[in-house]
């Protein structure tokens, strides 16, 4: 069977001196093609599925970006780039064709969606059911091929069944959004957002728009605030929070008392400008990958408050039956953040080649891919 | 000063051969009041209040309401009746008129609404912040004189500053229903209410009715129902749930799986009755005290399933705080409960000497006592 | 490769008009057998092990005693018993003679002790990582084969490394005990024993024992009672706690306040026994299936004081991975359970048929297999 | 009534251009004295108590101590010198001559120890139960007159009876000893130190000692670690862990994997040291102020194994009735962190003058005051 992909290239030219370089210190001159790839035998333990819907993530963008100081690639989240090129994307919906002969939960003919975290369900940390910290991991789309394609071959671990929901289009957009919310909804957690809460999210992407959306409608917050430096996004941001920002006009008027602050822009200075309006038993929650080292200087207003920061990744550990199911309750309106449809596959590769569309005209940008 | 007081009395006869016996065992023939009381020095930790309006709870219906197999009253819960009679009721919102010498936290002319569980601090339950299993805890307008007043000495510490909420009449009305809006804060939180849970409600009087409100609006769940044999009440929580039952009804036609049971009617069989339908960790809580045994003979799929039970009471340890953010910033329409607000002690004594208008025909009965 | 096993046999006959049937209502006439049997190929997610030790828990004497009102077995956990028979056991430890071409987290050599739950880790409850309420849980031992033979194969989720513990032998026995201490890890766990806490515990077979030993080592009580009928145990039991007690003589001379009760006796009577000496927020754990109701009277004290009641089963989570660190760093005496070595197949088959021996004069009974 | 007290006086000059400046910038040319005072009537909420052993802490040394760098004292917790000086001291044991009307909890020949925060039970925080980090918190001995007197007049609330204890001179001993001890119990809770945990601990002073016996024998850790510059703590520190070293000697042979790390040294830098190795979900407690930044440099690391950082101070919220119960059931040998016993306030304040001797030559020093 045959399949049209969205394939990254590049060179692996390790940076010298570095005990263990990241991707962003491995590969530089990355190249973006559209290819057709011939799928072998269905392995026992995964599913085929015919793409309807891919979402694009900031990680795609970075993975095809090149650092302009030293020529490598901008991702420093893991990845593996082989020779053959790596199929990338690791958000999405379709529908099954085929399952391996180990395969139960789900059938030919699901619609489903799909995590994009591979655990191994046999470390310790997966036995204590913290499977976002697996000591295996891998992530689709990254460091195995992922769902840029019109038909892909995905480990069946990853697959949630939405079958119920493929009643309409709108529906379908909406379960390929399911994974962000997810790291969104784990974020939530990990601060304990609740009843009663002052929140403030930095970076109004589609993450920091979900943590928006769940801490108002799911985890009771009374009051939350986003800052975000585009305009575009501040705007799309604004139904799902009580007031946005832009940042120096958060730092000109933020809370006098904040109960969760969630670090989704990357820019962690953020954290020591508001550290001192945190509120006795505060959380804060890192989520964007930066490289940039963390400075607090209020450490003697941390102990006397009791504040937590806690870092945060992953959407594993139940979020996705709990978005589906508040989903199939109308309690939240997953769609809402999607702010264009692609067609096909050039046109994706067209948009990851020049990502400036994305990041200043838009939140999440969907492609269909059938 | 004077204040005009709605006070119950009764004859102390306690029945023989009980070691340790509850209201309903020691006093018979109540009788209501309205009475005339002249207010003597406040205490340094006391304020006095001019009340605005009180709320009536099922409880101060159940003190002066006798059972006709044996002639004493109904109410179980702790409660004292001195020989000069006990002002009761313990739900309501006033202005302070003056404050003791040890007061710091709230100042005359303030607006405040009030807890009704005095606490010692002093116990190691309190001091481990759990307030509302106080050792010594006293209830107000039950063990010690409560708000069915024009004015009223109130211990300082159950008084919570409502002042910027004090601007419009139905808010100071919503400011009175804070106290079982916290009962209700309290038991859900106790069941751990959370994302996409399935919850189900035994009861609507207004208790059950904001454990529906908070379940669906601050505590996340994406499915709530609501089972209450008094057709006027089902009507008034429609809106806060997805669902409501009479009480055959919801057995012949439940859901299948149930995370949470919020038992706030009195009725223990009701457990037994979905026990089998709890989903796995699911969670119930009992609120309503009614003096029955609980019989469950599902123990194995409550070991199978780790199904939590546990009893709830009080509404301290937050909930007020955060129940009054949550009003503050328009997240839950307290106010929407009350269904009916009489004028004065007179009205009021009357209506709790034939309370069937309360039960049937009203969930959240208020008075305006100034 | 041949194995020489102990397998049960049964009748299956349904006593009729049960809509779900347990085991206990399905199969009559048990007979316990020695068999030789040959093993086929090795499934590709299993690991084929020498059994060195193997344990004998209630459930498999459960499983061939025949309850003389109707000649039906008494285990009424999840079991099937197919025509070829059974092999029991679920406890134990091995070494690795080859495993399934997936499997990757054991090798040949290394020895290993096991869970005995196989979970499906793609349910809702497996995925939230509550794995011990896997909705497709197989009991080993009882829904498929076990660990009573000289070689078995076994679902390698099952096996956890215990190479590094593998120097004695006395460490190999200990490791047979891990899976009853994890039943009881569980139980302290749920019950969140704490510091400072008085912990009564009924029953004192291995599980019982393990929960005192823990709940006084690990877990940070001062104060443990155990209640325990058979003298034999009681002594065995007196080293991991403060005092133990036959019924008749706890009862009389109950603690005042009791923080946590652990029910590992199967006799429910004795919670409503205690309950009402309770502490504020106290915790009971329900452990032992019976069959029978659980009655309670004491319901207005479980809602004064908020205790919980929560049913607890199953040893997953991460009980395994933290006892083996508790007893590598010789914080834990497993094996000081351990009250008798059985020498082979035929020695333990002829004990599971006359198991006064086991119940009356022994904690937990060991078997060598090879 | 006359005591003879241990005072501190300072000149009161603010360092200039500092908006909230702390002790530290505050008071130069730290005095101690010995003087008698008068004691006046009692206050209603006080007790008054004939000290018998008072603990001498970190934070009075600090108090005496001057920054040679510009003359200022070195103390940075909040404190309040007034112009007739400070009575210090916060930890310690007496005997109650007298109680205020007010007092309940207490009588006059009960023996008594002290938390050390006095807390306003009013503000949100209090009422959520979080009282060590109250909104209007007053430290004894700082902000309020402490307990370095022969009698000493002292806030009801923060007295716990401990007659039961009084029987030995060794338990009184013990007795003053459950302040830090407390310190210690927070730090372990706020790391959720559990079973099987390998715990770092920086700072073998006498907080961090209890944290090394609070980590082993009551929250489970599998192995404990201390790392201590000063000969004399390791030495003593030694039984209540499973190693110690000296800094260098810790970062050669630190553990490949670190569950909780508990900072008690107040060398922030420890903690980029160590990061690295902290485990999936590790934990990190920050209990010492320093003035100094915290600065991360692996913030990825943070991110993809979920590791929180948590500002730990306090006491409270029910760690003194646990440790209480554990010491009396034998189970924490709180006095044996005592290194000396002074006589008499003025070798209190001539070791106070200069304490060289109690920071490399002891760990807790006590002075007998009757």
């Amino acid at each position: 069977m045959k399949s049209e992909t969205v394939v990254v290239h590049a060179d692996m030219e390790p940076l010298p001196g570095i005990a263990n370089p990241g991707p962003h210190q491995l590969y530089r001159n990355p190249r973006l093609a559209v290819e057709e790839r011939q799928l072998g035998d269905l392995d026992p333990d995964e599913i085929r599925v015919q793409m309807l819907y891919a979402g694009i993530c900031g990680t795609d963008v970075h993975l095809v970006e090149t650092n302009p100081e030293n020529g490598y690639i901008r991702c420093s989240a893991p990845a593996v780039i082989p020779n053959e090129g790596r199929v990338i994307g690791h958000e999405g919906v379709g529908k099954v064709l085929a399952t391996g002969s180990h395969v139960r939960h789900v059938r030919p003919g699901s619609y489903v969606t799909f995590e994009s975290i591979i655990v191994c369900h046999y470390c310790d940390v997966c036995r204590r059911g913290q499977f976002n910290q697996c000591r295996q991991a891998l992530l689709l789309g990254l460091e195995k091929d992922g769902l840029f394609g019109t038909v892909v071959d995905v480990p069946s671990m990853l697959a949630h069944d939405v079958t119920p929901m493929a009643t309409t289009d709108g529906n379908l957009r909406a379960a390929a959004c399911i994974e962000p919310a997810g790291v969104a909804y784990v974020a939530c957690q990990n601060t304990q957002v609740g009843g009663g809460d002052t929140v403030v999210i930095f970076g109004a992407g589609p993450i920091g728009v979900f943590c928006a959306m769940l801490s108002k409608i799911v985890f009771g917050a009374s009051s939350v605030h986003v800052v975000e430096p585009v305009s575009y996004r501040r705007q799309l941001a604004r139904q799902w929070c009580d007031r946005t920002y832009d940042v120096q006009e958060f730092f000109d008027n933020m809370p006098a008392s904040i109960d969760v602050m969630i670090e989704a822009s990357g820019q962690l200075g953020n954290v020591a400008g508001i550290f001192r309006r945190l509120n006795a038993n505060g959380r804060v929650a890192l989520l964007a990958r930066s490289g940039m080292p963390l400075v607090l200087d209020a450490v003697d207003h941390m102990i006397t408050n009791a504040i937590t920061l806690i870092g945060s990744r992953g959407h594993l550990c139940g979020a996705f039956a709990k978005i589906l199911r508040l989903h199939e309750n109308g309690r939240i309106p997953l769609g809402e953040v999607i702010t264009e449809v692609l067609e096909g596959p050039e046109e994706l590769a067209a948009i990851l080649r020049s990502p400036q569309r994305i990041l200043t005209g838009n939140c999440k940008v969907l492609v269909r891919l059938c």
